[in-house]
């Protein structure tokens, strides 16, 4: 294949949503990390429910009512102040540490995020952590008004960038993300942060099994869908030489 | 309002899904309400998942794929006549124990069940309790291979009925299953079985806390997607009374 393009998931991707557990935990003492994966958890739900519903409202919202479910399942009094700290850290996600490295060294393609998050949200958590520099598109499924894994979302690669499915290498962690894209007929690289080895170990060291190895494992594990990615990478420094292996 | 119709959910409103953990149980010791929980999440989001993506399989596929993937995750040894025995379990659900007799005492309206479940799951379930007895009809959403809360799931109560939404009382103790129907424009009943205040006293008690109780949350408590059931009850006995104080 010719790989014209590379096209990334961004949160859980390029960004580590986990880097809200540290404000959380603050808020909260003790709880930063299970907020961080029930709330997770809602705000997909909450994009798949209201998708099927056909009653959409845009990823800030969703993410604002997943949160607002979170604090109120766990019993945790909500303070307008801090629930808004804790918002703008979604603004402020931290890049994984790698990711800047591995954009930089594909340079030489076209380069995109294609993304759930709403055109406000992408465009300052692009700006915020200077990925603008490196992107050639912030892709938000907004203008479509349905979210992944409706094949629409993927349609708006080849909207915007002009470039078929068969030529973009799509890169997602997320396995819902990866199975929506191959069923759209894009090329997908997995980035498996998570090993099945890793996390059956953790479940078999513990008894009683922590809710946060659980909630990890549902997220990070590839589904049963029928549909498997083409490639699969542990992090994001593998995909420039995956990329090279294509071309050559 | 006329109440001419009630429609129920089966799975977890009719049918203690939760039936299964004594069979798991014994297959995979210790195991046994942590891959009830983990099953079910999975296999609501498969149902979701590929209602968006546009590749259906029916309800049977979905519980088949979903148990794969809860065993795959926990680290657990799949033997071939072991999962047919879980399997067959989701056509022998316990009722709740007031479910019979809640239904009884509603015999002068029409009763059915609207269900994600497919057609044979859902005949040899209703049979096997007998509930075909004081049922008028067992609607599954294959038909329309869509699944709840998609509008077209709802749809199909008119369909098989002949009565309009505004005269159909809808019940379902799942909160998506509450929003969709009320997107669709049905009056429903929520069975809150878990109050908010049980479920944060749990958290409290709890340091680490423990993922059944935190899947069973998650499942339990009203979704924040804007929309809220018009009654509240605790359990299927508090429904006869409540469909005569409607009428009266």
């Amino acid at each position: 294949m010719t790989v014209k393009a590379v096209v990334f998931d961004a949160y859980g991707t390029l960004y580590d949503i986990q880097s809200v557990a540290a404000i959380t935990d603050e808020a909260y003492p003790g709880y930063g990390e299970i907020i961080t994966q029930i709330w997770r958890l809602k705000q997909l739900e909450y994009t798949w429910l209201r998708s099927l519903m056909g009653r959409y409202q845009d990823f800030s919202v969703i993410t604002r009512d997943s949160l607002v479910y979170t604090l109120r399942v766990l019993g945790l009094k909500h303070y307008s102040g801090v629930f808004e700290r804790i918002m703008d850290k979604y603004l402020h996600l931290d890049l994984y540490p790698e990711a800047r490295a591995a954009l930089e060294a594909l340079r030489d393609r076209k380069l995109a995020i294609l993304s759930n998050g709403s055109s406000g949200m992408l465009n300052a958590l692009v700006r915020n952590s200077g990925l603008d520099r490196v992107l050639d598109a912030t892709i938000s499924i907004d203008s479509k008004k349905i979210f992944k894994p409706a094949p629409d979302a993927y349609l708006l690669i080849e909207l915007n960038l002009g470039i078929a499915p068969a030529d973009v290498l799509f890169v997602s962690s997320n396995p819902f993300d990866v199975c929506g894209a191959k069923a759209f007929g894009l090329n997908v690289a997995w980035i498996e942060r998570v090993t099945p080895e890793a996390m059956a170990l953790a479940c078999v060291k513990s008894d009683l099994l922590p809710p946060l190895t659980m909630f990890k494992a549902i997220r990070m594990q590839m589904d049963e869908l029928g549909l498997e990615p083409d490639f699969r990478i542990r992090t994001l420094a593998d995909l420039p030489g995956l990329v090279k292996s294509l071309t050559s």
